[in-house]
């Protein structure tokens, strides 16, 4: 047990501070924050502000040496771990619970650009740099990192990886295990993986890479990765498209795939109701279509390696050819970067008009593409039986099967006292369904402690076993984000 | 212990065959093959025809449940056991060794086409399913299943994704595993895990589906997956380039790949002595090129969603610029469909060529893109050094990093005593090179037997304690072919 007390420790310690004094000795006082020195708030309440957990401290080293010295530390006096990148999870995976026994690793510090690959294609950087600062190194060098979430701004590359985030590209580039060739990870017992090889085919054994990967920071600690870019395209296109119902955005999506191929980077859908909130709440936004009564729109983005005149060509030749079938009723594309831009602002505002019009219960789910009708079909009739006048805002990246399916009081009622009276039936009718429909309750959020007693209900019991042993496997005294994922081994066990 | 026998069962089991009568009493007798009764050299001898090993029976189920009864009942009885499927493999994971204790689970019986879904681009299929059977499957419904590999008349879907195979597509759909979006595997200890789910996000767990792709039959057996299909591109182009040198070759793929974008699905490169020796063992076949002395040649492809007209433009347009800019001194767009084979041909026949050559010491090597140029002029030099004469036959999949850096003797040697003489010693010149370019010693063939007391060496220590960990926390007993990628566990452990 260390006892080491820097002299310029901010106060005289407890003694059961001692791992605090451990962690001092590691990354130095003043990077150890506790609630006794500094307002831990940015740490400790979740991004949506509906949580606010309590640390034992914020400890933030400075690089992967110091953070192996942080899990060893925690190890040895027993503390569990909550690794947190920019905070912006939305499922409770990186912000401290109650207890105030939880020390928050914070990976901020570690935000180095190590290296630019051009002829290689790859970006090698540290977990803790904001996702839009490595989508600029790219940039910088003429190349693109295709990873693009509403939260770019605040979100860490780290925090992206061990959530397996998702975004608006992943119809075409997959979500972000797919950017990933390689990992630096920390292990619960304090060892270096040292896994940043920018390779495109690596069949040595087990792929740690993928394991680690959307395991939510209970299994290693993600200290840098190696990044996949791609050239910049010559062009990029926006267009909109109102649509008669859901199957015709399924068969629109259809149309688009096979005419623009892997060139349709984007397939965005929004109900009525999300357009009507955004109008609502954003008078001031200029709106696409006079057709703007659709039961759908449709968001369509092309990358075109050419240039602007053949994209625009080969999008409206597209488009003409959906409105010739019937799937779309009328149809726009972007004459402008700022139109554009416009179209996708108006898209990124549903959220924000959510919020606006008021409390709402958030389900982020994927079904195979062809399922898509046919459960939003069922689940309409059955949240209006169960909870009749419920608004249901629907929207997502309709392109990967994930919908946003959020409901909304009904119009005029108490936000708060409908979901007190109807969140968790309201759940359970959408999770059930979804599983009876081939799908998935975690699209791209994951399972944090908000959804982790509730997995048990719709994961494979034989995957729920195989998770748990793995588990055991890589951190047997469940320190690593105990509680998260894994409902079972919460309290983490003596070392 | 099962000690049924079925009455027609072919002969009377000795008492130490209680295994087989509990395999007979699953899969039925006709099922179960011996060496007493049956020719077992297709199960028993490797692709490559260099490795014979026996096997204690060969076992054929013919669905998931007798998959996971096989399994049990060896478990049972302490019977290792080896999957197999098309028996394609270079590395000893899918044969039996030598030992005459291990059980072929051959999945072959197990071969429907479960499902395939337009809109939602997916084909659910068997384990035992021949590839070539699927790829047909998806090109009956106007589809593709973009992942080819030489040996796609023989090897099987579950052998492809358990092996995580890359083949000659990789560049743009990435590897067997990146088409894969569900599985269905029989666990150690005989459960089925349904995993089958057709979904492009789920973030509700660990990605055991990533695990189980590319263990090599290790730690659990896949019985049918989910694959990923694309729409069919209107054309597909070849070209044929000769370059000056490999620095040449990347620079070549620098321009293909921003002027095509992910319209690329190809850039195989292939040095004089591979088109030396194809001409030499195969002089009927035409050549493409005047240029055929050049250091190196490319064969490119470009799959196009609009047709042929736009593709041979462009693939037209980008070649002009690259021999504008040198990195390529001619070349040629192949004018149909039937020039365009041959010149896939060609490629092709590069092992056939180096096989009626003679004995050579092949590597499946990959590095970053960019250091390719490095790595090989470093290794051509160490390896004359070592061995005046030999010969490099060097060609492989550029686009993904990865070459196949085979060695031949030299002109008129013996080269059963080369191989003997210099084999071990060549192999680690490369690997060590290879690792001092930050690149694999297995880029798409696997460990297997073959390379399992190599990994080590070159393995990250910390990776190869956490896949020991993964081994033991999913098949502790070490039953599910022992000794294959993991050389320690060789032994299975009694029940």
């Amino acid at each position: 047990m260390t006892m080491h007390t820097p002299m310029s420790a901010p106060n005289v310690t407890a003694p059961d501070d001692a791992v605090l004094d451990a962690l001092r000795a590691v990354v130095g006082p003043e990077h150890v924050l506790t609630t006794a020195t500094h307002d831990l708030t940015a740490w400790e309440q979740d991004w949506r502000r509906r949580h606010r957990g309590r640390a034992r401290a914020v400890v933030r080293p400075a690089d992967t040496a110091q953070v192996a010295a942080v899990v060893r530390a925690c190890a040895a006096h027993g503390a569990p771990i909550v690794p947190q990148g920019g905070n912006t999870g939305l499922v409770l995976g990186g912000v401290p619970d109650a207890s105030g026994t939880e020390v928050v690793l914070s990976l901020q510090r570690l935000q180095r650009i190590r290296a630019l690959d051009r002829d290689n294609l790859t970006l090698t950087v540290e977990a803790g740099c904001v996702l839009q600062a490595a989508q600029q190194a790219a940039a910088d060098a003429g190349l693109w990192l295709p990873l693009s979430l509403a939260s770019e701004g605040s979100c860490t590359v780290g925090g992206v990886l061990a959530t397996n985030a998702g975004g608006t590209q992943v119809l075409r580039f997959g979500n972000a295990r797919d950017l990933c060739l390689g990992l630096e990870v920390v292990t619960a017992d304090g060892r270096v993986w040292d896994g940043l090889r920018g390779l495109r085919k690596d069949n040595t054994g087990y792929d740690l890479r993928h394991l680690f990967i959307g395991s939510e920071g209970t299994l290693g600690v993600i200290t840098a990765a190696v990044l996949k870019l791609v050239p910049q395209p010559a062009a990029q296109l926006t267009a909109w498209a109102a649509v008669p119902s859901l199957a015709a955005a399924v068969a629109l999506l259809g149309v688009a795939q096979r005419h623009l191929g892997p060139g349709l980077t984007g397939f965005e859908v929004m109900n009525r109701l999300a357009l009507q909130l955004v109008r609502r709440h954003f008078p001031a936004l200029p709106q696409p279509l006079t057709e703007q009564d659709a039961p759908y729109a449709v968001l369509l983005e092309l990358s075109d390696p050419e240039g602007e005149t053949h994209a625009r060509a080969q999008l409206e030749a597209s488009l003409t050819h959906a409105l010739q079938e019937g799937c779309a009723l009328d149809a726009v594309v972007a004459s402008s970067v700022a139109q554009a831009r416009t179209l996708w602002h108006i898209r990124e505002c549903i959220p924000l008009a959510q919020a606006e019009e008021g409390l709402n219960i958030k389900h982020d789910i994927s079904l195979p593409v062809s399922r898509i009708p046919a459960f939003c079909a069922q689940a309409e009739v059955e949240l209006q039986r169960h909870a009749p006048g419920a608004r249901l805002v629907n929207f997502g990246h309709l392109g990967d099967g994930n919908l946003h399916f959020n409901v909304q009081c009904p119009e005029g009622a108490d936000a708060a006292a409908f979901l007190r009276a109807h969140e968790a039936a309201i759940n359970t009718l959408v999770y059930d369904l979804v599983r009876a429909h081939g799908g998935s309750i975690s699209a791209e959020h994951g399972i944090g402690r908000l959804k982790a007693a509730t997995l048990p209900r719709y994961q494979d019991p034989v995957a729920l076993a195989l998770m748990r042993a793995i588990k055991q496997a890589l951190d047997p005294h469940h320190r690593l984000n105990p509680g998260r994922v894994l409902a079972d081994g919460q309290a983490p066990t003596a070392p």
